[in-house]
């Protein structure tokens, strides 16, 4: 049996602005750095073999603060970097729908249909996350890890383990800094917990945006 | 927008022996008297305009604990009643095991295809918990309400609302005592959160255990 803990990283101002992140690399706001204490004290417990985070310093910034309770090393694993938004990064959501109203509109109602200008679909994020998790898999038989990732890579690793398609992306909440747990059993995944942000209620109620 | 609390009853005494519980109306044990009340604390924040309960006395209870924080009677709803297993209720898992290996091994390995023997299959679950729960949408149009129901018929309602098929029944954790978030907003169900037991932690760890 495997634990595989799935962690987003925390709040950085973007996410507060709602500007397209990807691959820009912003590092976490104040509340994100409290964000990111409380959710690797929430993991202080847990027996953990290895910690994997997205090379982006949002990402390995809430990785060390997992690690700091274990005596683990952080790994950079670039299969779970954000997606690529191309054109779309830097830009705020308010003007994407403005200049690309269909493509904006698309990416709402059918978010596997979308291609970003210059940058990933849904089903790249998925092919290249669930094949890189696949080989942790058979690296750590019988251990446990954790995954700290973005919303994007998050979200399409939950349909994938619940057995869902990509169409489902805007059913799975993912906060800042939250935590999914799913277990890998008989070669079966089951899901003991999905997008746990109870840790953070000391911060206020999450906002239920979805940026 | 309706926020959807689903929660499942506190531990009994068959869940500890895994007995088939189904319509038999098994009392909260000790442990489950004081898992309902710290789930009960848990909800005491949000905002709450109806809680339904499955008629049987361990969901009820669990109800009750709910109600207790808050102005609202608990309204007994046998749409979500427990799955009747038929001639199994009653029977030790392992005695069925035993005397009917290819129908226990059906139910672990495609439970969507059997029916208990004089009792339902998850598709007869699943048509009339959601059929109840589509009932009250209509009926509470922006608010937000509780069902406090049981493990099958959780899972199946989980199932559904992901938008997966009863064959993914095992892939949904449903311990005792725990809250699922849903969230119906724009003729879409958002899942917030899957079986948070985070208010149980000072009772032990969750055991992992799906009976």
């Amino acid at each position: 049996m495997s634990k595989v803990y799935l962690v987003r990283h925390g709040q950085t101002a973007w996410n507060v602005g709602e500007i397209f992140r990807g691959r820009a690399d912003i590092p976490l706001d104040e509340t994100g750095k409290q964000e990111v204490h409380l959710a690797g004290e929430a993991l202080k417990d847990e027996t953990l073999h290895a910690i994997y985070s997205s090379p982006l310093s949002r990402s390995i910034e809430t990785a060390e603060n997992i690690a700091k309770f274990h005596d683990i090393p952080v790994t950079p694993f670039d299969a779970i970097i954000d997606i690529s938004y191309g054109e779309w990064e830097g830009l705020e959501n308010q003007e994407v729908k403005e200049k690309h109203p269909e493509l904006h509109s698309l990416w709402h109602r059918e978010p596997h249909k979308i291609k970003f200008p210059g940058g990933e679909s849904l089903e790249e994020v998925r092919i290249r996350t669930m094949t890189g998790l696949e080989g942790l898999l058979l690296q750590h038989k019988d251990e446990n890890f954790v995954l700290v990732a973005h919303r994007v890579p998050n979200k399409v690793i939950c349909c994938a383990l619940l057995g869902l398609d990509n169409s489902h992306f805007w059913r799975i909440q993912q906060d800042t800094a939250s935590t999914n747990l799913f277990i890998y059993r008989d070669g079966q995944w089951i899901i003991a917990f999905l997008n746990d942000t109870s840790y953070l209620k000391s911060l206020g109620k999450p906002s239920l945006s979805d940026f």
